[in-house]
């Protein structure tokens, strides 16, 4: 005879992935749940990722997997770039990339743009592991609109990092070639910009929206991917644009506390699956 | 004013993937629900992922992302081999597996032994594009216990593929040694196997035994990892056992007509983001 399990606590947060789609996780506490100026923040903590951090029903971060996407969305340009000093990251409020930035010594300055400061307040307060790049003297936060900032910003920065939510709403402009025109100019003469760019298996047409977007912008464009649990269909792809080296090659050295980018993660990234070349249509 | 959406279908099919994680997929309709002598066995059609294969409530394979796990499964130790002739297929009664080393032309035999003859049937009156390869003249199928019939057959394969569900009830015996030292005295002198290992991130102990249990028989045993969507965490690990020759580089061409391998991916592949690899304890 089955016993009831009286003490599992069935309490659930589920993610709407898709129309189609949703992820579920069992939850053991509610951390925070606020409304602010631009998105409804959650934090809660679950028994499979540990405490996870959702905006507008998406899951952004997650203790146990975090690293996955902060790592390449970092690495993959610090790295492929010769020299790089100045960082711009645009979102990212979490603290994540930034953590990740200032980890290479050279880097000399990393400006975070995210529109929204209590994004940032949460991170202090529940994700101190994710946060703590903030406290780093070469670190500047700003709470203002990136689209705005940016285009104030010419020839300024050797690194910009698209650390975006889904694009909709006050995100949407992230997606298309008006935004990566300010983000060429803002860009030095061997500036490297990265965006997150969805999963080819649940967003197939936005990924080839950014990328084509990207094209008519840069003249060197190049996609890569990576594993990320957390992240609809767990397969997540990342568009690099370079004004003049090629992403591909790293020319500087991992860090050496990464859990998932190494030298050999960086080149092989670039390697894309036949079902992923064809989408962006690169033969 | 919101108009409320009678016209969408509020049907789910639900994965318990974890004690504290489940993924959920919206259905269009319920094809097969039967309970045969070993298991439960759904055939639902989703609309994210297509008609989807589910045995004791388990996704087994999705239209829209099989290749992504068959072709791993099966190119890299038929591309690994030096001249492979006869594999055998533990499991893998969908045929997906078959169906990828057929496209081989120097493949003369595949035995398939899967002990449930209605998931043979189930794919092939819903799956045809991947039970395919079981109207090809060099495929056996059979339907018995795997467990008896490897200890019946000794240096006969190449290739050995484990193509199994979750190691419990039957298939609990796959992740031990005394199955994998079966499975070494069935391959041939140069005899490579391959099995799927589950998700460091969701099984990480289960991985890391199977891998500890394959170091006992094999003189190499390497990892591999890929993306599988709709497995646990995306994040899909392959342990990849051999007798005397290294796994990391193909030495046959892939097929023409693959949609995730290629020779490319077959290395990288084997290169393991340090997390994984600390798992293991590689180093």
């Amino acid at each position: 005879m089955e016993v009831w399990p009286k003490r599992i606590m069935d309490i659930w947060f589920t993610e709407k992935q898709s129309p189609n789609m949703k992820l579920s996780l069992r939850i053991k506490n509610i951390l925070l749940n606020k409304t602010t100026e631009f998105q409804d923040i959650l934090v809660v903590e679950t028994e499979e990722y540990g405490k996870i951090m959702v905006l507008d029903g998406a899951i952004q971060i997650t203790e146990k997997d975090e690293f996955c996407y902060h790592e390449m969305m970092a690495h993959i340009p610090i790295c492929a770039h010769s020299h790089p000093r100045r960082v711009l990251i645009i979102g990212g409020g979490d603290g994540g990339v930034l953590r990740e930035c200032l980890k290479h010594p050279f880097i000399e300055e990393a400006i975070l743009v995210d529109i929204d400061s209590e994004v940032v307040q949460a991170s202090r307060d529940y994700f101190p592991h994710v946060s703590s790049g903030m406290n780093d003297p070469r670190a500047t936060i700003l709470n203002m609109d990136a689209l705005t900032f940016i285009r104030e910003h010419k020839h300024e920065f050797d690194i910009v990092i698209v650390d975006s939510t889904d694009p909709v709403d006050f995100a949407a402009g992230l997606f298309q070639s008006p935004f990566y025109t300010d983000v060429f100019e803002a860009l030095r003469s061997e500036g490297i910009m990265i965006a997150q760019t969805e999963s080819p298996f649940a967003e197939a047409s936005l990924l080839k929206q950014a990328y084509k977007e990207m094209e008519k912008v840069f003249p060197i464009v190049s996609l890569c991917w990576g594993a990320m649990p957390t992240y609809p269909t767990g397969f997540w792809t990342y568009t690099v644009g370079s004004k003049t080296v090629t992403p591909e090659e790293p020319r500087n050295p991992a860090p050496l506390d990464c859990k998932y980018y190494t030298s050999r993660i960086h080149s092989n990234s670039f390697v894309l699956p036949p079902f992923l070349e064809a989408l962006i249509e690169l033969k």
